[in-house]
């Protein structure tokens, strides 16, 4: 890895030192991996892609829409912001191997801020092995985090949204609804209610996912950011069937019934980046929450609750309130 | 390519149809290429990294500090966006092969807007033979563009920045001053100045750049996003050694002689994104405007001028006035 040395202390607001030296400032903090063949310093960096493919995926996180610096730190935003990008390399069935992340910033943002931002960033990146190979840093009123995740496939196929087929069953990797239950409590003032880590850290199961993606028995799967219940609506739209999920079968986190609506939490609620996924064979750790069906003539795909009125205004979409 | 058929017209305000209705209608705007495996659509994309290696860079635009509306189509904005970031993986000497784009929008934004920013992003990035194969799009108060390019380096060791040794010599690949002098034309009002254009669409010279690096004799280069001498002077620490410009040998593009200051503006303009190399043998089609020298001992590594007093606040640098 490239690591420019950093030559003097940068203190204050990030307009203070200036852009070049930010940016030794963050490059020291991060550390490398051997899929880094070229890291932090050039006009671009090079990342090992062993099996001739790369998976690749963007993020944007903006504050006031994604996080709020006075609910998380700057470590818990870091963490957030690669989680969302690293789930989705999984959720492909990809080990993730590198983050690019742009950052653009206000002049008055504490460089300490960055700090953080970067220490979280390169922790729950090094959770799966994967390090921050690149990035960009300008001048913005809104702070805005743009982070691209670097996954290989190891020989296999992409695990995609479309290969659910009638007879599978359907599942659930982690525990949907913590992070919506967090943010309902950050939202009414209940700064220390239960749930309110996984919304400012959620922790997706990167583990138990690639290990059933190596398994070879899951043929859809998909990182749940839209909510159970819209992301699994995109599977089964994606894979043209119909998805049954058992409202009973879904996990619920220790505590997680205690929360007003929990079962509505765990169906709407994105920011866990769980993954649904199907399968054809067993899926030792994931939960079984309901079956994939053929369309009936005249049926169009899509996703039902048994067991439970979902809410109407089901999952999260920009611009839509 | 994964391309989802837009199912209906989506026209006013993006936040009108939403976001998922718009990112069909962008879908749809796009082309592939052999290089992708898998396009928009998915949790992540999947493309071809055939030497078993993945160049990747990424740049954030924001509204107010790298365009403005009344100054840019949408059409150049993307254009601009995939230029700065297809010219960072050329300046590696990799083929670029695909993007991927984030945007923030506000939610009065015309959808017509983004079809011009995604139309622009496509045509520029088909110069190389590269396409969009995946993005991001969030509500944001500040518009904004993050762009990340991936690329193929072909079975060639990366051109870094640090490969320049003494003897060779420097090359500008382009015409630098030419965006510089734009934006002065816009800054005074001058919405027709000759070199406008030049700002709202850089035209980085890949074709050329690329088959320089194919040849075998380039030792080093650096994408010029800085200026010419602040990107020199990169280049000249990266390598550890002395860049001389021989201020008489910058070539001037038709016209920027009669621009006023047209030499600063050709040593510190930086978004014509040019390319600077070192070279230890031919170079056609490229300007050699100086050479490599050995430091004395003591001597700091950077870029002296000959010929011209270069003004003292050389190249961008953000949260610097």
């Amino acid at each position: 890895v490239c690591v420019i040395p950093v030559s003097g202390d940068v203190s204050g607001p990030v307009s203070e030192g200036g852009e070049f030296a930010l940016i030794r400032r963050i490059t020291a903090r991060l550390t490398g991996s051997p899929d880094v063949l070229l890291g932090p310093g050039d006009d671009a960096a090079v990342v090992a892609a062993a099996d001739g493919r790369v998976v690749a995926s963007t993020d944007l996180l903006v504050e006031g829409r994604h996080f709020r610096r006075d609910w998380s730190t700057a470590y818990d935003v870091g963490r957030k912001a690669a989680a969302a990008n690293l789930a989705d390399v999984v959720a492909m069935g990809a080990r993730p191997t590198a983050l690019l992340v742009g950052l653009a910033a206000p002049g008055d943002l504490p460089a300490e801020w960055v700090d953080g931002l970067a220490d979280g960033l390169r922790d729950e990146a090094s959770l799966v092995g994967a390090s921050i190979v690149g990035g960009d840093l300008v001048a913005s009123d809104t702070l805005t985090v743009a982070v691209t995740a670097l996954g290989d496939l190891e020989g296999r196929a992409p695990i995609t949204r479309s290969g659910a087929a009638p007879g599978d069953s359907l599942v659930v990797i982690g525990w949907p609804g913590r992070a919506a239950a967090g943010l309902a409590a950050l939202e009414t003032g209940r700064l220390d209610g239960r749930f309110v880590d996984a919304h400012r850290r959620p922790t997706p199961p990167y583990d138990l996912a690639l290990t059933l993606a190596r398994s070879g028995n899951l043929t859809a799967m998909i990182d749940v950011s839209d909510g159970l219940l819209a992301d699994t609506g995109h599977l089964a739209r994606a894979s043209n069937v119909k998805a049954e999920i058992d409202a009973a079968s879904i996990p619920l986190a220790d505590g997680l019934a205690d929360e007003p609506g929990a079962l509505d939490l765990a169906l709407t609620g994105g920011d866990d980046h769980c993954f649904v996924a199907t399968t054809s064979g067993p899926v030792e750790g994931a939960s079984v929450i309901g079956r994939v069906l053929a369309l009936d003539p005249g049926e169009s795909a899509g996703v039902t609750v048994i067991g439970h009125s979902p809410p109407t205004a089901g999952g999260h979409e920009h611009w839509r309130s």
